[in-house]
């Protein structure tokens, strides 16, 4: 048996956060503590940031009490961080590394901190370094290639599809039209498990937007309208990267005609935006009909009070497996899920890719869960979603 | 004795849904079914309404299965109105419920449905038609009169203080300022019902506003920016309904094209036009912080994921007490709720006031529980707020 590195370890969190995405850090401190080739290990603060800075927190010392606590709690408990590493920050990183006598790098994100533990394997190896970087999967957009599906996902998920069914009912007490506005970047993974509400034949929603799917003002209006000719009333669900046939995001253009108060980067959500200018857009047709838009907003990343039991374990799963990847004879790479069996008899593995292949780029939602008009989904993104979602309410229905 | 009026009884629902309003509607129709003085019991579809249409369901042929699905439902399940009757509706109702014998009416609503209540009342008495009418509370925005609170605002109270400890959370993982916005109407209670979200010195929420206190725009980022020095970041919650020091609502300031209703209530929910004004408000003067604003919007009255326990009960219980008033020696009135006990010993009695005096206004969240400053709730709203939320969920932090 070869000798094995020994050192120190730094755990980091990345990007928007989840509900879940202090599973996948407790994780990586359980089992940091079965593993003997690890020393210390410092929680990064603020992600990469923190490594710049030296921000550091023992976390071999938090109770497992308080680990369980940390565990439950929604958002980044070490602090998250948008910075957007290139090869000189990088490098700093890796001189704290080095300094610090930091073996193991655990990167807990998504695609872009992917990325970044791409960028620091690298110069690791060309300094002759021996260091192993392990990419933890996470993110409620669901769009990290090589895995099935993303740790925090299901928990947001769970929560878009409970938020639907009320808001169904809701639309069916007062009757009109309403637009709700979902996470998801420029996937439509998330807008898409809002299907999950749809049960009954009038149930909403009733229309399905994602950003795979570009689509005109005109057709969206149309297909509004269709619906609520046919129902009475219609709830859309909309992902907040939908895009016009020019492929550009809604978003960016409503804020380039919006120029007045332009603040450069496009901001996608933690804005009532486009939801008002998509129910502007259907009143210039329906000017009397009742109108109203939500956006879910940071609740759908956040919510602690709706965790969907399988996404809390396999976001811990991940975090353990990236510790037990690096802790034996693995190369740096990136935790990834596969699934097996369908229903009752759903099961995931682990397995473990290079960081260059999730580095890569993002996953759409695939083609052959989105209908052929593009303004819904199709019934075979059921057996996807649904395992990683718990059993929706009962509801009950007086029939008019 | 004297002779038990007999005869048939109509039920409706009103106003702005929320999670437990079908739980009331399923008290009134158990409870109508063991009293012997009603023979059919008409559920009306959408409200008064469907009453001047004559469009009725037989709610006794619903089973007792199907009956714990719908009060487990949330929003209005004979659908909900926003007409708000004048003398000559009300004739037309009461000409509805002369020609079908009706000589109960229960209806579950606001104060403006106590208002229609007394309305139809005062006319059967003028005719010599012996009618009672019983008006059921129900409002998230929890401003009725009389009654210590209403049945709604619990459940609506627990999505509000989970969502906010969430978005607390998720605001100390990337930092900045974040608002976010809380249904209400004129009142500040689901507002205040944040403050329970705040539970260490550093949690938010750190500033609260609500409508009885009427705030600048320049005092409120001053104190948005006074927090944000302090740690770093910042989480306000605003009511909807929160005014200029002369008085006029800060929506109806900011908004060009204000639907209003039948009752003269301007569209406060369903865009996200305060939010996004609120946050530009705060950028022209600290414009390089991280920005963002969420709506909670229609989540807050309908999500079925997390109901309140008690709330989901007195809702029960209040449309059970309606009937059980009804059928007693009791004159028209409404259902009122009065508490006995603190904490663990908490409990509600009902009792029956007039019409009237509910239908005379809303009640404001009370001076006593606003702190001087006009900025946040002290802490004595716990007390009051507290017993109609079931547990918050238990978190941890990592000391950074």
């Amino acid at each position: 048996m070869s000798t094995q590195l020994k050192g120190n370890a730094v755990v980091g969190q990345s990007g928007g956060p989840t509900a879940v995405i202090n599973q996948s850090l407790v994780g990586v401190i359980e089992e940091v503590c079965e593993q003997d080739c690890i020393n210390d290990l410092y929680g990064a603060i603020h992600g990469t940031r923190g490594i710049l800075e030296e921000r550091f927190t023992d976390l071999k010392k938090i109770s497992r009490h308080d680990l369980e606590h940390i565990a439950n709690t929604p958002a980044a408990a070490l602090g998250s961080t948008r910075d957007k590493p290139d090869e000189q920050y990088c490098l700093r990183i890796f001189e704290v590394f080095r300094k610090n006598n930091v073996r193991y790098f655990f990167y807990i994100g998504g695609n872009d901190s992917a990325n970044t533990a791409h960028i620091v394997n690298k110069l690791a190896q060309q300094a002759g370094y021996e260091l192993k970087v392990i990419h933890v999967p996470k993110t409620i957009d669901n769009d990290l290639l090589v895995t099935d599906h993303c740790p925090g996902f299901g928990t947001a998920a769970t929560f878009v599809s409970h938020a639907v069914i009320g808001d169904d009912f809701d639309n069916r007490s007062l009757g009109g039209i309403k637009v709700d506005i979902v996470m998801g970047r420029d996937a439509g993974f998330l807008a898409a498990s809002s299907m999950l509400a749809h049960r009954r034949e009038d149930d909403g929603p009733h229309l399905i937007y994602v950003p795979e799917r570009p689509i005109t003002m005109e057709q969206f209006v149309q297909d509004v309208s269709e619906v609520y000719n046919r129902y009475g009333r219609c709830l859309a669900v909309a992902s907040e990267g939908i895009r016009d046939v020019d492929n550009v995001i809604w978003t960016k253009k409503i804020q380039q005609d919006l120029e007045a108060d332009a603040h450069g980067n496009v901001q996608l959500s933690g804005t009532g935006a486009l939801a008002d200018f998509l129910t502007a857009k259907i009143k210039e047709k329906l000017p009397k009909i009742r109108m109203r838009a939500d956006t879910f907003g940071y609740l759908q990343r956040s919510f602690p009070g709706l965790l969907s039991p399988v996404d809390a374990y396999e976001a811990r799963y991940c975090g353990r497996m990236a510790v037990y990847y690096a802790a034996g004879p693995y190369t740096s790479g990136s935790v990834c899920m596969q699934r097996f069996g369908k229903g009752d008899r759903y099961r995931v593995e682990t397995f473990i890719t290079t960081l260059a292949s999730v580095a890569a780029g993002a996953k759409p939602l695939p083609d052959e869960f989105i209908n052929e008009a593009g303004n819904n989904i199709n019934p075979n993104f059921y057996d996807y979603v649904s395992p990683l979602v718990p059993p929706l309410p009962d509801v009950g229905y007086i029939e008019r």
